[in-house]
Formats: structure tokens, C-alpha cells, sequence
């Protein structure tokens, strides 16, 4: 059956990039092998992880001076990361935005005097917060620029005005809108969403910022150790990075981060209007901090909306669950999900709404 | 070409592994998604998991008082994890039988009072210490199972004796041979070698071992936070759990790690004794501590070893050289390298040998 996969991550794939990957699996461009079980010190793998990385400096325009490394772990260890490395006055200043972030912020407690410098809790995380001030001497300020589970994310408009670097979780929105690196200190991103399979993480960190890490902290987390060895300072996750590699080509292909987040401004607009048209499904979320990937709604019950989850998987809508933190129904609109998918889920909502009214 | 790959890892996995792999790429027994694309809140990877999970309890009869975890980071990251969850009483011993080894060493004397209680330096790591005494008080000896670079392995013989818990990094020799866990504290051991494609560590520890992480610990090298959330705290590297899970459904069906023992130990001794009747190749590692799955020989000279390497990689033996540190070749031979493909490199062995002498 065709499916639309609406997962907020792991999430789905271009179809193109899938059939590549199948048609290679067995032998790679006459290897003999599969990428799953070549060395990473081989011919092979190397041309791999260096286009890989060098795509992705392509696609975000990365400035000369920063290093972008593949790690693993996903967000979470990163949580811990940033702060070990980049504490070196030992304060930072967090905007808790949503689950994430709020993880984020206590997990950096461990390391030093890091606070929340404003959440958005109040309105159960339905925006981003305005103007806010930070504390003086700090060395970073973190954000979570696209919140997962809520459905909100960071524009021009809120963009935090601070005299330290800006530390941005990327993870959810990353090559789905056009964004200025040298805004920022650091980015970092699980790659499982707009990017690849789990099991990576790209990290995009200013050298400047690079080799202050805490003395304890684990060799594997140094943003130095993985800068110094190309990331390849142990076995990376070699698999994942070639399928990343061929997510960064097609995305090129497509004609890079503009043309991609054209496609996601309409795949968007096209639901939030038909929400907002509706008098049966609503979206909480300040309409000028609204994601352009993840779109909570809700129906008029609890009832209705355990319901449309049951048929619409029925329908081939899958993983279209809300989080149990907001309930109700959550589109991850990613940018590998067709515009025929929105349009299919849509159909969908009407015709449920039609049943259901 | 068919190649024989002799990658010290990430290194072959089994023929039927990787077809069915490759025919299930697209379209998962009919979910309509790639394994690499779905939730890992999805009944799909539910059941992935879980079967992966009980699968290698099952392989390696894991007693119920252990946890098996699955993370991320490869070995590199139980470097710092062992001592951030196990060091209460903050004094450990290590036993440096080679690379790994020393480098799990290195990075635990951050953490707190661990020590070199043998080393075989002396010898260029060409065997296994015995009989080594250890410190009182100390949470755990931490032994590296088998030497990928150097070639060597554990035995009943050389088995540490200690009043406390051993650790054991047994990233080459996982699954390769029989081992009773209830010997162990913690095992750990990264994926690429006999298990799965890289991105995948596997964990075993006792229960009573969980839960002293110090306070500094990243939230993700806790092993309480990956055991209470049965490994899915955060998204857990999918596809490469699904690789591992095919892997061991194919070795139970071999007949376990005992069939696989007996085959690894006739492989094994195909390579050493032609080696050792032959008088143009030289392997120097203690007869009685050589390794199943490692085998570094050298040729007469530097020149007729690079001239091996290069022929033996146009006949299709690839990534057969040997770590820089050894020099010469290394025939990496773990479970999923066939017998064929031993007996391939002996007969070139020969034929170089005869060409070159």
C-alpha cells in the first residue's frame, strides 16, 4: 500500500535516494561490498564521508571558519556536549521552548551556572518568546529553533539578540530553510529527520569555540578530538553518512535550500489554511511562530481524535499520533513528505470532518 | 568481482543477511516504509527492537540479572562511560594487552584513581599477561578480549583472577566464540565487526552495576537512563538495530555461537597452520594467545608486503594490510568471512610465496 509516513522522526525518505541505496546495497558501484561492511579507512568510504561533508558545506553555506562534524548520539548527547565544551566562563543562558529544550537547559546544570532565560511554558509552549534579555558574561545562548512536539519555531522575529555566541538545535528543522551559519556559534542536529536514518549527528561549531572542553569530559564528546581527525577519530556511523551523502545530492539536484523551503512554505500554507478554515480542527500555536515541519491539530474530542489517528492509518496516513504532551494529531511535514502527501492527508481531514461533524 | 573483504571493521556480514536487507529496503514486509524512515514508536520498530534485544540474550545466555543495552558511540565511548557509571569507590585496573586497550586506560584516569596493572609492551603485544595481581578496593579490572591490531585473545588461562567485577571490551570477539557472561561485570562491544553495519554499541551489565553514575555523567552514558527506557531514552539508530537483529536470527539458525566457535576455530586454524609450516610467513604472536578473528603475518620484507597487499587486493582479498603499528598484513576473519574465503587467501599465500621467494 502507499503510505505517507507523518512521523515526526524517524522520518521519511526521498523515494529516489531509497531506490539508490537498494540498488547498491549488495555491491557498491562494483566494490564487491556493501557500504554496511566496507572499512572506513578504505578508497571507498573515504570518497563517501568527504562528499558527504563537503555537500553539506555546499547546501548551508557553511563560512571557512567553522567545522562541521558527523558524531553520534543524537540531540540528547549533545545536551551534554555543548556545555562541556563551551563553558568556559561557566555560564549560559537557556529559552526553553519546549520539551527538548527544557532537557536541554537541565542537563547543562550538571556542568555550570546555566539558567532559563525564558520559557514559554505559560501558554504550554504555544510560542516563541520576544526580546529576551540575558544575563552579562555568559558564553552562550542555547535555543531549539524548531520545536518537535509543539509546533513552533524561530523567525527573524524572535531571533535572540545576545553578545555571545548562539547555540541552536537544529535538529528538526535543518536544510528546510535557508539559514546564515555566521549567526550562530554552534548547530547541531540528529540527522533522523531531514537528513538520514538514526544514528547521526551533525555538528556545525565555530573553531574559535573549539578545544576549551571540561578535563573531565569523554574524549568521544570533544568537539576538538572530532575536528582534529576529519570525524573519523573512531568508526563513524558509515552507513547512515552515505545515505545522508545521497540526501544531500538529491536535495542539490532539487536546487539546494531555497528551492526546498519553497516546497515547505507551501506544503505548510496549504494545511495551516485549511485548518484555519475549519471550524472542526484547530492549531493552538501563535500563527507568526508556526513550524513549517511538524503541525499539531487537534479534533473537537478526545474521542474524535483517537478515531481519525485509527483511520487515517487505515487511509495510509501513519504515525500521525500527536504527542502525548499536546494529544490530538501531529503532520511532520519534513521536507522529503510530497506535496501530494499533504494534499492526501487534507482530502483525508475533510472527508473525516464531513463523517464526523 | 567477487571479493573476500578482510576488514578489521566494519568487515563482511553474511551473504543472506544483506539480500534480504536489500529486498526489504523500499517497502518492510509490507508497511509501506524503509526500516531507515520509520518511528521508532512504531509497532513495526517495536517489534524490531524487542526481537533484537531477546535474540542476543538467547545467542549468549545472558543471565536475568543483567541488562543488555543498545547505544551509541562504538568502544570509544565505554572508554569514559565504564568509569562514570562504575568507579565507587573512584580506583580501577587495567590490563593493556594493546591499542584499545591502553587507550581505555588513558581516558579512565580522568575519572578517578585507575591504574596499568600489566602490560605487554614489552613484547610488542604479542601475548596475554598471566597471573597479574591487582590493587585492593578496586570497583573492576578492565580487559580488552581480544587485540584487533596485535592479534591476540583472552583464555580460560589467562582469564583475569580479581575479588571484584571484570569489564570486558570484547568489540572483536563478540559472538565469535562462547563466553559466560556470569564471569562478567560489564561487557561492551561495538557492532561492526561480527554484529551489524557502525553506529551500534552493545552493553551487558549486571544489574547491581547500575545506577552509581557520578553527577557529571552525560544523561546518555548513564547506563541506568539507557536500561530504565530499554534503550529508546532517544531515537536509537533503527536501522542498524534491525542489521544486527537479521544477524542473529542467522547465526541461530547456523546453530548458535557454539556451531559458529567450532567454524571460527577451523578458519583460524587453516591460516596459522599453513603460516606456521610456511618459512616466508611470520606470525609472532604467542601461539597459545592468538587470536580467532585477527590474524597479522608479515612477509620477508616491507617491499614483497606492499607488493602482497596490492596483488592480494586485485585477486579480490581487499583491506588485508596490517595496522600501522604491526605492519604487514592482517587477515581479519570473523563470523561472516567463509571458509572459501580462507582458504582463497592461503592458496594466493601460496602462489605469492612460490612467485616471490
Amino acid at each position: 500500500m502507499k503510505v505517507y509516513n507523518f512521523s515526526a522522526g524517524p522520518s521519511m525518505l526521498p523515494e529516489e535516494v531509497k531506490l539508490e541505496a537498494q540498488k547498491d546495497f549488495v555491491d557498491y558501484k562494483g566494490s564487491g561490498m556493501s557500504v554496511t561492511e566496507m572499512s572506513h579507512r578504505s578508497k571507498w568510504y573515504d570518497e563517501i564521508h568527504t562528499e558527504a561533508l563537503s555537500l553539506i558545506r555546499e547546501l548551508m553555506n557553511v563560512p571557512a571558519d567553522y567545522d562541521v562534524l558527523f558524531v553520534q548520539g543524537g540531540a540528547s548527547q549533545q545536551f551534554a556536549a555543548v556545555p562541556l565544551n563551551l563553558l568556559v566562563n561557566g555560564k549560559a543562558d537557556y529559552i526553553v521552548t519546549g520539551n527538548f529544550a527544557g532537557k536541554a537547559a537541565k542537563e547543562a546544570v550538571k556542568y555550570g551556572d546555566c539558567v532559563v532565560a525564558a520559557s514559554s511554558k505559560d501558554k504550554n509552549f504555544t510560542y516563541i518568546p520576544e526580546g529576551v534579555k540575558f544575563r552579562d558574561g555568559i558564553d552562550y545562548v542555547h535555543i531549539t529553533q524548531n520545536n518537535t512536539i509543539f509546533g513552533t519555531r524561530y523567525t527573524d522575529r524572535t531571533y535572540p539578540v545576545a553578545n555571545c555566541p548562539i547555540v541552536s538545535d537544529m535538529s528538526s528543522m535543518i536544510l528546510s530553510e535557508e539559514v546564515d551559519v555566521s549567526k550562530y556559534g554552534l548547530i547541531y542536529a540528529g540527522a533522523q529527520k531531514n537528513i538520514a536514518p538514526a544514528g547521526l549527528t551533525i555538528v556545525i561549531v565555530r573553531k574559535d569555540l573549539v578545544g576549551n572542553e571540561k578535563p573531565y569530559c569523554p574524549t568521544m564528546l570533544s568537539y576538538k578530538t572530532q575536528a582534529d581527525a576529519d570525524s573519523l577519530y573512531n568508526t563513524p556511523p558509515c552507513f547512515t553518512i552515505y545515505m545522508a551523502g545521497l540526501v544531500f545530492k538529491y536535495l542539490k539536484k532539487l536546487g539546494g535550500v531555497k528551492e526546498m523551503q519553497k516546497i515547505n512554505e507551501y506544503k505548510a500554507k496549504l494545511l495551516y489554511d485549511f485548518i484555519d478554515s475549519s471550524s472542526f480542527y484547530t492549531n493552538s500555536v501563535n500563527p507568526a511562530d508556526r513550524s513549517l515541519m511538524n503541525v499539531p491539530f487537534v479534533a473537537p474530542s478526545d474521542e474524535l481524535n483517537a478515531k481519525f489517528v485509527k483511520e487515517a492509518e487505515k487511509a495510509g496516513l501513519v504515525s500521525i499520533k500527536g504527542h502525548k504532551l499536546v494529544g490530538g494529531m501531529r503532520a511532520s511535514i519534513y521536507n522529503a513528505m510530497p506535496v501530494e502527501g499533504v494534499k492526501s492527508l487534507i482530502e483525508f481531514m475533510k472527508k473525516f470532518e464531513t463523517e464526523n461533524k
